[in-house]
């Protein structure tokens, strides 16, 4: 099975957290994972086009009912119609997460996967003085922690 | 963007039906479309087999919280965690869906289905007396039927 | 604690089903029970009604995001703006349905309850046809063995 | 209408933060409120029991599937079986929302809550490093800010 990560962030994102964001998507799918994110546009739209670059499959989980909201790399476009409950669902089907910059509702979706138990990383993230969670210093970083996670079935 | 085609029935089911579900996937994979279903046994089994025995792409959006709990044929296993809710989440993100046999879950998804104006064809389904519906009789009127209704946008 | 015990049937109804279920909603609130509904009109209301008419507690569960959009007798608006998924949450938190005419709507409910094995009885529902279930000829026949079915606990 | 407030915290909580709940849950009742909680221990017991010494009407929005699991003090206990994504359900229900203490479980209700601009209000929260919001330093102080917020309808 192959493993399923989300990346989670903003729909906008600076420069860098666009970059780093596609460069752990590109990584994702070069070791065969799914990913998993928000479906829209920002961190979302980065990891999306990183792995599409890669060959990998992308699964955009959306909050409105209109799968052509989903940003264009994005394979799977699933629109639950939950609105923001769709965060949920992401850390739900998630067996682990990458969070990369991120405003209110990606810092929802870190405490709900702490509060479930889903691992999460940051990566450049937005919450250093809220959150106490693990850090990664790169992509490959990020990637490599969420896979030896995703395998070892903590979920 | 690939139509989102789901093909619902039950978790067991007759020779005949795993049949009909089975050449159902093979065309809606012919066709580019995305196969979901419930990613458990019986006509989502045949359904997602022969999506790819054909090159589709399988989405089974699962009651538990376990993707290895997903049969060997679905590309992304969805652990939703949901139970029996998790029914109006394939209902909500299929363009259009097909229901082959089936028990009263299958019910309960068609009748969602028509309760929400999405549209929904019986093919040898199990509710002929229970239900109205649009019926094909043949996978492939099915499929044509359902790729029609999702092109056009009626979700 | 108090049974906590639904009633669904359609949003329009007829004399007689708005009499069943004022009568439905008397009974269950001169037995202790609390109510539990989808919130809006025809049936819903009158049971509602009835409850309130003999100082019961009333749950409205709607679809939307608004409370103001429950009827007149609800004492607890729950707006989940999860759309007919609320159905299915109705089902979840009763310890037993009563279905009193009703549409496709209350259909998926009676398919859900069932799937979920949540003791649902049928008063005048409208699908003799279509669903075999326990059936009652009397409102009070309906809310005595929706008692002693949430009683027993089986849930 | 009553207007719904919920009071979020930690299923356990120090002395100061239970009286702090219990105390809020009072003056909710006092003014006519209905208090919507987690329906379990810590913050949430002392919440309802603050409602219910004053007449008020308590609803528990519980994780599991046993309305039994309620604490004491819940008029209604609605066993949802969304596990933590019970906690979005509080959120979207409660027009006003007072968050006592807490661990991450109600910084994922606070974040939601921001996300989805729905009023929220610390009262000695645990948060104050980590999240911006509006802050009361009493029971009294919170109350009535979460009044004003459900009276002018901001949902």
């Amino acid at each position: 099975m192959k493993p399923i990560i989300a990346v989670i962030g903003g729909s906008s994102c600076t420069k860098n957290e666009w970059a780093l964001a596609h460069e752990t998507g590109r990584l994702l799918a070069d070791r065969g994972a799914i990913v998993v994110c928000g479906g829209l546009g920002g961190v979302m739209d980065a990891a999306a086009q990183g792995a599409k670059s890669n060959g990998g499959i992308t699964v955009g989980i959306l909050p409105g009912t209109d799968p052509a909201a989903a940003n264009a790399y994005i394979d799977v476009p699933l629109a639950t119609g939950l609105g923001e409950m769709r965060n949920l669902l992401i850390v739900r089907v998630a067996q682990a997460l990458i969070a990369i910059g991120g405003g209110i509702g990606t810092l929802s979706e870190i405490a709900l996967a702490q509060r479930t138990e889903k691992p999460v990383i940051g990566l450049h993230d937005s919450f250093r003085n809220a959150i106490e969670m693990p850090r990664a210093t790169s992509a490959a970083e990020a990637v490599e922690w969420a896979l030896e996670r995703a395998r070892s079935g903590v979920v």
